[in-house]
């Protein structure tokens, strides 16, 4: 009986250590040598409802590995595009911030810590949250970087200043990036429902250089339309609230708000931005894996993050 | 250390007792002083699939409290609103009505006496079924009260007059509010494929006054047209059926149907009545806990009753 | 205390054995006589990722059930027609084909053989998967019919040729098929995202006569025009993978693939089919109970078997 | 390639419909021809708790499927004996007794009516419970019948006579039971913690012949100790209750109660009993689907079941 | 059609809103008129596997639910006790102490804020975790008492100093305890298998004066040999971790292990405990209703707490 | 804001990839340098029942985190031993064995070549199943070592020579191993009830050398009298099916049978092993995380497996 090692293995999904994508894995990092690098940031401590977020970066790397068929890469008929092709696509898996219980502050350095170290590596960095607090210390890591102007997928505007002291918990991000003077504008996307933020953080976020459109403004508008609201040509930061979805595909998340995004609404807002400027930072956050019995959340958040780092690579390197 | 209460509690949705809302509890159902009074009504002994609608007030209940993040309010804005407002919205919880199992009559009497008891305090009732059967005795506490308009969200007809002897299952309540003198019409909506009613009960709807839309057909038509159907300034009862929502966000019930409203559709129609005539009685019903495994059904009755209150309050006090 | 049998059983959807849609038990498969035979073919040894599927036969019975209310039929409003009429309907569940664990061939042989029983006996084989590999048998029980063409709503292509060897996997049936010299055509409905099937397999499906359509592709086109692509007065067979709905609605399954197919797009185009030529087998696959937490899955499954048998019954037999 | 048939059906559990055992289906009640005849009771408006115990049939049967591997028999090693041997065993499943929903004195008559079937048949009914209340019609049926003697195996002493009208609930049964003239004795095993019985309710219990035990004083006394506490050579209905068992093992229940029995605590009563005198009825209750997500508590119920009618088959005819 | 109120209300369990043991809701903190007062403790930021603790106090007050049938108390007929007699139990439930996200320190010191108003008002604490970590401002709330003894029953120590600065989490409470002049002594019962504290942390836990046991050695003592090691007629504080109890009764947990305690072993030590001296003060913690699929955990929870309360009450007044 | 790595990780249990017990990854099989290398074989065609077991390599590596507190080893305070010191034990995770979809025989083939690999690096094999028919490959692949005993801890005999064709299937694995030259003897523990193996299957065991005991009966025995019973010095292969145990504890796999092991009764026959001679092989088969829903399973399978090679590791260099 002969066994299938020569030919190279099928390697089918299933199959595995779980590593974003399968892709390498790279703990030392002082090493990296990529274009992406896959952080974890498994921080929960932030949430105002349903915990759970820190099981985020395990659910989606282990979903991510449905779409490593071992091909040549990722073709799309639709687009008549082969993405991430196997040659010369060069992404790594550089392992999780390390997290201290108790301890929102040095957990959150953590988490600057390592992105620092993939922007000082010259990579993109792509943050797998936990809750979006996770969002802060990321933003504080392009202190030293050229402007970025941040696009938000959210059913949540995430603006509150402070409350009881909070000042990082996961209602609190886009107001900490608004704040900072390398931030040059925001984008919040599919804002909807009621939610912590209070018409007094609309009012600051609008004062603050803030495009607030909620997911029924976005279908009036269409997504061109959209798109040409979002300044061109500039250095683009993306945070994904798997919550900016809808229930009925990202159930597994903290606090699901009822009439968010499909699933190509948002893919075709991150084509455009692909093609309209220059990603410099990604984070998805939110997803918990405690409420996402069938895996979809987990597999919506492979998927879209897997299409997205795709189309940048291309429009970088077409 | 110091503690936070001094500067009032923050009082997260995930902490604290689980009242709708985390509106006051009011068990003294001859104390009722409010403008909405959140009644529970566990009964599923009317099911024809899957039992379980007896957990939908717990599982509402609970739910709820994600939206109650002690604000001044809930400000949406797209409507540029702050809905129920802190310092005025007097909404109470009375609990549940009691339940006798086995016996459909006294637990159905025991709904109708707890309705009529706020209906007498002057308050909106708003009860959380139950299955849909819990709206015989909703509508038959109306008996002493002005003729009502009755609207209705379902994937079924529920219009069956009698099968085996039984009239007072889940599918046989808006037969019983059609008979009532004091209904004057049906609206109802989302019905779809096939169901418990027969042709024959289709006719005998139309005859006693309904009207009949599918979604694809209120698709077809637009909001505005559909609520130029219902006829204006009338006094509304609303009956939710959770499944007139699609099985993608509404898993959590007893017979979920493919091919439902999503949630802005609903939520514009209603809306709409609330600004078109006046809301006297609401139920959801057939939200079941054992089939909502991320929790998303309930929230979306959460969802959409805390909007719908917020609406119809705003539109009578703007 | 009486009993109610004289009058006939009320036989309410969660009572009694599991048929599909509860019709007649006919295990002998020399005494089919029928116009429709359910089978079943609980095989998952094809699968890449979760396996599953072969609870999905009992997962479909079981869920069919709700839409067996003893009534006279199956009255649908939109249509104004009564479909599956109590007295002339005449469909058998025949069971299942035998499965030999660790054994393709032979699993697959025994599908081919129940198959060729049901065509014997003049009746329409509807097949409930299994991974969609069990499509590859069926196709080859059709080898003394005349001619068919293949429509087949689905995420993946399925369309590798070999892949270490594997040539009758799930990923691999559309080729099989297309080889087939009694295979006239394939229309690929819904196809989408990055799959098992690499840019070669797309070419070559398309050399080989196929039809590809995306989601997007086909909402862009509208339903009659895509049937209008569709060979008119046809024998078809129809392929039905259940990821070829959206994740939202069929999670309940090992591959799901966000972007797909909502209930009435795929009904819509099975009601054209009905009406264009004549469907001469079906098999629904991929349907994992283990995914399905909420059974919506089963039951969207079940919904739209049972409203397509009707709808070409009626057709038929107008 | 070649089919499997010939040979005959490997008939893994995995596949087939879902029969008691895979037993033959008889829904003819006037053929029944059989040692033992299972009957669905698919009932659950009798609890108190949760709902759901309406699937435990289906559940049941399902399990049950497991333990038919189509061999000669099934060979105990520790008993050295083939229970069930294939050629002899002579069993019948004759689907479900008809439901009525609302209406519990209906659907306990139409069940009484099955027993009474079972009886004149001369099999041994087995009842799939439903809830605890379906004893009530069980036991009516043998009014006809020599005298009984009832074991069960419980948490809850379900002793209650009446409260707020409630007689026929499934805290009633054995109160029920024990007034009929021809109960000549209860022994009532597992009884343990607080329950829906108050005081009066044990001391009633034991005025009216009970000798109740607890799962701590069973285990003091030992499997013979017990086993001679009851009556020898009698006519034994026995009723179980899985929730008698421990939690651990039979999660899937309405009203869980922790500290009860373990598998072979009961099999070795059961076994001792088909030994100690004659098996004339069985029911199995309050198994829930809802709350047994790996599906152990109906393969307890399924395995006890089949192990405890081999044991009666078995010294009925050595 | 008359309805049940005049008769007093069946209150059945499933019914009502969810107090624990649906006693008397006090929020005001200074009115506190009670032999027990519960209180909830959502924080689960001291976590250091799976979150989800927070939902431990809304879970337990659930399931607290099933054991209140309405009646003139809870009788155990082993005992020939009515523990918790309708009349004369003065038990409330004060709600939740006020959490604040991404704060331990404060959260921790609004717990003890409640604490020491529970002990204020001269009630008995009953705190519902929550993570262990929660036991430390329990404990701090006791610094005006009188010295108490610690009983802890548990799969770990919990007795890490300190590691990356972290003293409050999980892992350390209970060498948080030792270090108070006020805790005269520690008992561990259920210690086993590897965990968070290595060999140092049992060296100074027997050092500060600890009794570590694990479950197999208390097996071999028996229940009155491991009271005898138990300081008898002390101020007993019992903290009881759910994960000492067994995985198969206790799986929503976050850190579950493998080997633990039945539930009579536990219950036997308690009811010990109640007669050995004087307890005044208690929590259960690490419950999570994300691992809890059938809600057995949370039953668990609130059954022991109900039994051990009753136990005490009823030692202190017979 | 200062981070934490220059005093080194935390690393608590949630955070970073999931290798097993997080030990080092080599995947290069040609560079196995360790005393332990754990394998993955994700084979789940052999299964008669539930499928689910390809699961089991990333469940139990998943779970296997939560033993890794980064502590200096894991302290057994009822041993006094720290076994798996930090310093000095040499485990690495190899990744899986290659599976090919649909072939059974290659998929077999690879895995056998996988551990012929970690032989010739003179490292314990630990392989992670898949079904017990990877069991069948893992043999095969000692052909060239010196003679082996074999002890399989199992509900199930697994001794069907061959069905239908079929020898390679999760009911064939110890038939297959017993006709090994190679191997001496085989001791066969916790087999119960009926089962995929026949009478004839048992006598067919025993009279190839094979000792086979049920839970029952090693419970009266006493774990020096099994272990005595075990040839001594002899080379144990130890394969370890997890339905061996409970399904109180085990109940995540695909045929659970009620009656198994406790935690500890199993490892104490371990440990006696490990003392008793020299372990060379195991395997830990049947995790199906698909009905694993609180992940207790999972953690059974990692807390064996670490315990077993702690104390194989340490018994073998104390």
């Amino acid at each position: 009986m002969s066994h299938g090692y020569e030919a190279g293995r099928l390697d089918l999904p299933f199959v595995g250590i779980c590593t974003f994508g399968k892709y390498p894995l790279q703990l030392d990092w002082n090493a990296i040598d990529a274009d992406v690098a896959v952080l974890g940031a498994p921080f929960d401590m932030g949430t105002q409802w349903r915990s759970g977020a820190r099981s985020g970066p395990r659910a989606i790397r282990e979903a991510s590995t449905l779409f490593s068929f071992g091909h040549s890469g990722a073709y799309d008929h639709e687009d008549d595009i082969t993405y991430l092709p196997a040659g010369s696509t060069r992404i790594v898996d550089i392992g999780d911030a390390d997290m201290v219980h108790t301890d929102t502050l040095t957990s959150h350095a953590n988490i600057e810590y390592a992105v620092r170290k993939v922007l000082a590596a010259g990579a993109l960095p792509v943050v797998l949250g936990g809750d979006h607090s996770i969002n802060i210390p990321c933003i504080e890591a392009f202190s030293e970087q050229e402007p970025i102007h941040i696009v938000q997928f959210d059913a949540h505007l995430d603006f509150v200043d402070e409350r009881h002291g909070v000042t990082r918990g996961h209602g609190n991000p886009l107001r900490r990036a608004a704040e900072k003077p390398y931030v040059t504008g925001l984008t919040q996307l599919g804002i909807r429902n009621v939610s912590s933020t209070a018409r007094e953080g609309y009012e600051a976020a609008r004062a603050m250089g803030s495009d607030i459109l909620s997911v029924r403004q976005i279908r009036k508008l269409g997504t061109e339309a959209v798109l040409a609201r979002i300044p061109e040509g500039k250095r683009y930061y993306v945070t994904l609230d798997i919550d900016g979805f809808d229930p009925s595909i990202a159930p597994g998340t903290g606090t699901p708000s009822h009439g968010g995004f499909t699933y190509y609404e948002v893919l075709e807002l991150l084509d455009g931005l692909a093609r309209r400027g220059s990603v410099v930072g990604i984070d998805l956050v939110e997803v918990a894996r405690e409420y996402d019995p069938a895996g979809t959340t987990a597999i919506l958040a492979a998927q879209i993050l897997l299409n997205f780092i795709g189309r940048i690579l291309h429009h970088r390197h077409p």
